[in-house]
């Protein structure tokens, strides 16, 4: 069912710092910053050659990424698969019984695509984004 | 200087579930499971179509993966950047003041090839290998 990994979301709170990081110490592609105010993100994308990682910092009030910081500092967010069709994958999903957060219906997510979260009690603690092609 | 995510590590202390959650919810290609005692950890690798994941669980006493689990519970444990030079890399590091574990000496990582490991503290929480291709 999954594909390729799009990408390793990575909260951050001095996105600026974290970047110039990426950049100077790594020597990796990195983009401009990217403000997202419908998911509460501004966003700087790491291309590498074969995905992605996305640096992930709060925009505005009422940020994901706020209360994870201020719960866990800055780390490792979530995972993101791609997968072929989202209705699919949810219905598989439901079938088995995995949980996913929120109501389980595919949202449009960050990428403007539909996207859906697996509970992450459900894969070791790791926070699974489904995202369709 | 990086190139390619060569895997994502999670941290998992029931290898056998976690192996089935991704076979059978996410219906992903997993490998038999492989002992590495002189880095105590069992893995299994989930071949995803550009990077793969590689679900480690602790391997006798002291392993690494042991401690972490105690501290933190399951989760992702490390990135790992594929590098042309670990030699080349480190200096790079060493130059611009990059904390590194241990005392920053390239070491025979899992897959035998030379890798580093590089200071969370320097990525936002996140812990990143450098392996040499």
């Amino acid at each position: 069912m999954i594909g390729r990994l799009n990408h390793v979301a990575v909260a951050v709170d001095d996105l600026e710092a974290a970047t110039a990081k990426y950049r100077d110490l790594l020597g990796a592609v990195v983009s401009d910053p990217e403000n997202h105010p419908e998911h509460g993100v501004t966003v700087v994308f790491i291309e590498l050659e074969n995905t992605k990682i996305e640096l992930l910092a709060p925009f505005g009030d009422n940020s994901p990424i706020a209360s994870f910081l201020a719960k866990r500092g800055g780390g490792i967010h979530h995972l993101c698969y791609e997968v072929d069709s989202i209705k699919n994958a949810v219905e598989h999903l439901r079938i088995n019984g995995c949980r996913t957060l929120g109501d389980g219906e595919p949202k449009v997510g960050a990428h403007g695509k539909p996207v859906v979260f697996l509970h992450p009690g459900e894969f070791n603690g790791t926070l699974i984004e489904l995202e369709e092609l």
